[in-house]
């Protein structure tokens, strides 16, 4: 829901009721909670690298939720002491309406606050939100804000999940992030994945966008009306053996298949493979959060790049499909409100699995890795922005990336829906980002 | 005209009609003699210099346009001997599936050929395809090649004047390409900008793209319907004098008012102005091919990136148009296959003034500055690459880079049409380009 | 001693008597733990950082002296366990006899092994050196090396004290290494500096260089006759003061004062003053390793480039001296053997004082600050390199680089003598690098 | 002769003597003519390129020396009149005491002025000058800095042949600087190099410096005491056949060979051999001013830096020499004022030879190649810099050069002297650079 639906919804009745401030106050509290399960298994130095400018520390994305809690609901109340003056320039990310920030790329030079103090930071604003929400003290608005704030901390949960891997990749040791954690579940692993079919569309005009009913990011609306041409998408993504089979073609090394700012990247970055894969003496291998693992054939391939993504389409003959295309397929098999099945980052830890794709044994649009599709992230018409310092969260990246759709492993049940725009510049590949082919 | 519909038409008559073959034939020899009119100002120092990667210096241009023809045309012919053999590698821009190309951000290094050598090499060619032409042996398919090297040779005469008015800049001495050109005519300078008005649209489905009368490149189609939403489209381009408020609004120092990549190249690049403004004692000036002159208050702004006409856009309250609202309202006002009017490079040339921009004295779609659109380059449904080699030309790019509409003062009227998709990356600012808003 | 007079003296004596192994064990044991003792004040994220290329993360530097003995000592013993495999990958620093390393610039890349395991492997090593010390199997030749490896960790320790500094400075906290450390003792700061007196001398040849009475580096010998000019040299260094009417009277905006190097560097850097001043509301602060401080008056300047250095010398129509010049004069003042007395490393924390320059009360020519001399590091007279890969210890950086005088605050008292030469390129300044002019 | 020496002499006699006034005009004219003949076998185009930093365009040259004559000689001049105001600005090299500067590494930016114009602007200004001669009108001061005018020409008609040899060799088309040229004389290629011998030279004390007969640049001076060692130096350069067995040897390959920063750029830049030298399908070739030419055994290796060598003299297992020991050496072979016979660029172009180096036929200090020595570029005892701008000449760039001794076969005769102290960073090779042993 965009702010405008939420405000009119919300302040039809006059108060919220206590059972869905409870609900809150529970959803609040376990988002909050799995930020630092995330952390548990890494150590105190884990936390402070930054391997490239892409990349937070783990410590920065847990002070930095935090920050944004504090600054959009706590800071300007009248009797609140903030926890350190000085964070506020520290932790923000990019909201000029707030102020300077500490240069991004210098995150990593940061060893204090250490690890300790930040959790110390957070049990302090935890504790005055919660005494806030026991109160019943915050209203309409301020609810649309904490929940601006817990989705923001979801999108930071699998930021640190991918931020780690980066991490620990750069390490010539090759450490698990978890090595207790089990690599594949035996109901995924033995069930390998489908076969690739494709489902039809003819030529029609659509409703995309949010419709208004629960939350949604700005960027998610209006909802309008759109002309899908005609057109087909596959069932299910591009597997690990499917890629292989690029690669083996030649696929690196034929720049016809490549876009020109691709093939300039793969001659000067000499990219040979997905990010994570290792050709070692015994086969391909893959680097995952449970460490190095022999290349899973069934698995959907995770971290390309759109040019990769869009390479290894040309060659299969096939195309990506728009996010419209996509978003209307997703429709049509995903029932809303409904908790979702599927490869998410929350299951996967309640399982005690590692955070890796899975084989997609069933037709999934959603969890597992993120489908880039063709649309370049832009405006949909009549879009507005947030109001205020949030209107920064969304409309001002809309320039030189691409739309991906679907939500990953590393993403959790609880945040993901068939209209989520997530988005990245077309070079990006520590994202668990994967293949679904459209014609 | 894509290639296929091109080839259909043509072998629908057995044979090219000797009045048909004539017309080609004039063409083909005033496209290839107003290239050497636009370097006639020119020194041969003036001719080396790359002034930047974007640049490439003017006998490079002249090569290359030589070397398209060279290549796609006699390259392959049995008797035909080239005129020098490594010319291949060293003015083969990007074309991949030819072979290997001199690194583009080293043409600035080569001082031989000189300018003299580079000229033989033209008449060579020139000698060679007349001949062909006299002799009617270019088959359908040969013409059709032939027809796109003269719109590549026009494209590259735009770049030839975009390119040298870049490499002047960077002289402190500011010198003028041409101090004998009139500035602007007196036709256009009395008359002043109209004042701006909107063109309203209603939700509709449209026919978007070239419908294959004449030629047109690859990337204009394949023709194909669309939904615009309701909307309204200026009759004009910003003014100098509107964009001036823009600055001293403080335009440039409002992050709020920025994409995030715009607004870091601001503060990186310490933009305030347009590309070529210069704030002297007296106040705003421009560099232009005449020379340094007073802001023309009237004349369309030019020389802005994307970011600057999206900036403006959203200090005015208003954004940029689709490519397709542009579109559809151009077809409404420009009569196709008639010649255009407008402030266009031949005509400029031919009456002696500088190829600058115009006031717009009345509405006008073609010439005068290229306009930005929100729309990002990418493929039309169904799009299909031209075969071979050539399929290098445009569809490898489609990727980071804007939509601009209309053609400019830098462009010739002989090679402009409502359906034309010009395309840079957003911070570019050394074409003619400007700002057309829509609401 | 350089190697060959050391074994010469070790191998007349059939072996080392157990006295001297006894007070070798002892040395081994205070040096190995002071590095640990320099660490305690720090955090386990503070150990991560590498702030630029120069500084190395304070776990590596624990981690390499270790590396250091276990490489020359211990591998190649039959029986001889290492701890870690990787290790001798992960923290070679620069030998290539040995084998590879890790990128040097990358080495803040690493949050594993951690802290504590790195403890562990110290223990590791420790418990293996000295069960070999216990049972004398040391032969003289592995005598020698782990000399070389103590004095090489001394070296070490004065880098994690200037790393660490610069680490923190970085952060905008400008948190204090060790708050509760004294930030000057009563004894120094009470006293202020001896008034700027010159000491002459003639023109006569003089010996330079060791004289194979204790250990030194291969880089401090062969003592050889050198010819000196007249000349005279101050009797302290340069004071805070001092270094401040240069400031004052434009010294960083006077080209002329310059090497052209040094003003590229100036105005790139925009350079304004020695490293860690910062302008105040009150007056002149610094930062110190017990945190912002005001600037002492009175303190000899410290964390100045030779550039630096230079150009004071030349405002104030001195100039540096010749590494020659100092060492006579520093012989003449100093007797060797003696313990020194003076701002030393280890008296300071024996002291509980902060690592921090202290005015000059008396004449001075060993600890306290470094001393720029004008002498470009390069090999004496019939230099030879220690044998095997010992020999890439100190002749392969003679280029580019100039020599440093007389051991700083940060040096400990048995590690400095006046044949040692130190060496640092002309821009650095993280080093506590002060100035003594000669005339 | 340093200014003052020199002042003195002319100011001992009431005025210059007309036969000394005539040979002064003589060489004014004929250094300034050399000029021109270097330029006359180049293109307008060959006039313009800076290929790297390091290097000007020709026209830059032609344009600077003037400049160099206009600055210090006739600005100030009441009724001169500058032949382009801007000139100030624009042909400023690096005289922060005459104004600011155009940046260096934007010379090859400047078109205009064309080379006609700069030729105009030099006849304008030896127009003037010449008539100042004609007309007695310059005192001894003037005359003194008339002098330095034309070894700073000659320097830059080093540097011409140098820059436009590199400008060349970026083009793929490897044109030669001038065909027409002899490669080598016969007298020269037929003897071959003479068998490499060593003169000995025990400890002594031996004067180094200029001693005031004749010009000398200011960093030549004072002359002073200094002792040598005992040392050997030998009698004539590394050949290419030499240089060719330690590349044969894998030179390029062992890191135990090289200084660390030469190691560095190695691995960096990929070094394999020096600068100019291509390994063909029928062995090594190098690029020449007179165009591609096999490798000649005999002539003495060139274009190599500091760090070959360095690297090459450790791999012989001798050094290099130190500036003094070459001095002192070359003083005991040549004889002052005389006409220097050897491979010198006006000798080789009035014989219409190409410049290029020559096997040494005998023993040779002077010509041919610059001599490496161990000797960082530093000031002598006593050194005091020009008075005013001019003393910007030489002094700020001591750091981070090394001195070259002897001049090469792109140096006039006229202008090279035994106390010639040339300098340039270690990492330069694009002067004709080599290799003379010590031991």
């Amino acid at each position: 829901m965009n702010t405008k639906a939420y405000q009119a919804a919300v302040s039809d009745s006059s108060s919220v009721s206590t059972s869905a401030l409870q609900a809150i106050s529970q959803r609040f509290s376990a988002i909050r909670s799995l930020s630092l399960r995330i952390t548990e298994p890494l150590s105190a130095e884990d936390c402070v690298i930054q391997s490239m400018p892409d990349v937070s520390p783990i410590r920065w994305h847990l002070a930095h939720t935090t920050w944004f809690f504090e600054t959009f609901l706590l800071t300007g109340i009248s009797d609140y002491r903030p926890f350190n003056a000085q964070y506020e320039y520290l932790f923000n990310s990019y909201y000029n309406t707030v102020g300077k920030q500490f240069p991004r790329h210098q995150r990593g030079l940061l060893s204090r606050p250490g690890l300790d103090e930040i959790i110390d930071y957070r049990l302090h604003v935890d504790a005055q939100l919660g005494h806030m929400l026991d109160e019943d003290l915050l209203d309409a608005n301020a609810l649309h804000i904490l929940e601006i704030g817990l989705q923001h901390e979801q999108q930071h949960q699998e930021l640190m999940l991918t931020d780690i891997k980066h991490v620990l990749s750069c390490n010539p040791l090759l450490p698990a992030y978890s090595p207790t954690q089990r690599q594949t579940s035996e109901s995924h692993s033995l069930l390998g994945a489908i076969p690739l079919e494709w489902t039809e569309c003819d030529e029609q005009i659509v409703n995309i966008g949010h419709d208004g009913n629960g939350f949604a990011f700005d960027n998610e609306g209006p909802r309008h009306r759109a002309l899908l041409q005609k057109h087909s998408i596959a069932t299910r993504c591009v597997t690990n053996a499917e890629f292989l089979e690029f690669v083996e073609d030649g696929g690196y090394q034929r720049p016809e298949l490549w876009l020109s700012l691709g093939w300039d990247l793969v001659c000067r970055e000499e990219w040979r493979s997905p990010l994570y894969w290792l050709r070692g003496n015994d086969g391909w291998q893959e680097f995952t959060l449970a460490g190095l693992q022999p290349l899973s054939a069934a698995q959907p391939v995770s971290h390309v790049s759109y040019f990769e993504a869009d390479a290894f389409a040309r060659w299969a003959g096939k195309r990506l499909p728009t996010e419209y295309e996509w978003e209307y397929a997703a429709q049509n098999s995903v029932q809303p409100g409904q908790r979702q099945e599927g490869v998410f980052a929350d299951h996967l830890m309640d399982n005690g699995e590692a955070v890796q794709p899975q084989p997609q044994a069933k037709e999934e649009w959603l969890g597992n890795v993120w489908q880039w599709t063709s649309s370049d992230y832009s405006a949909y018409p009549g879009f507005e922005a947030e109001e205020g310092a949030l209107g920064e969260y969304n409309g001002k990246f809309m320039c030189n990336q691409y739309v991906l759709r679907g939500g990953s492993c590393a993403t959790s049940s609880t945040h993901i829906r068939t209209t989520y725009r997530n988005f990245f510049p077309p070079q990006a590949r520590w994202q668990f980002s994967g293949i679904r082919l459209a014609d």
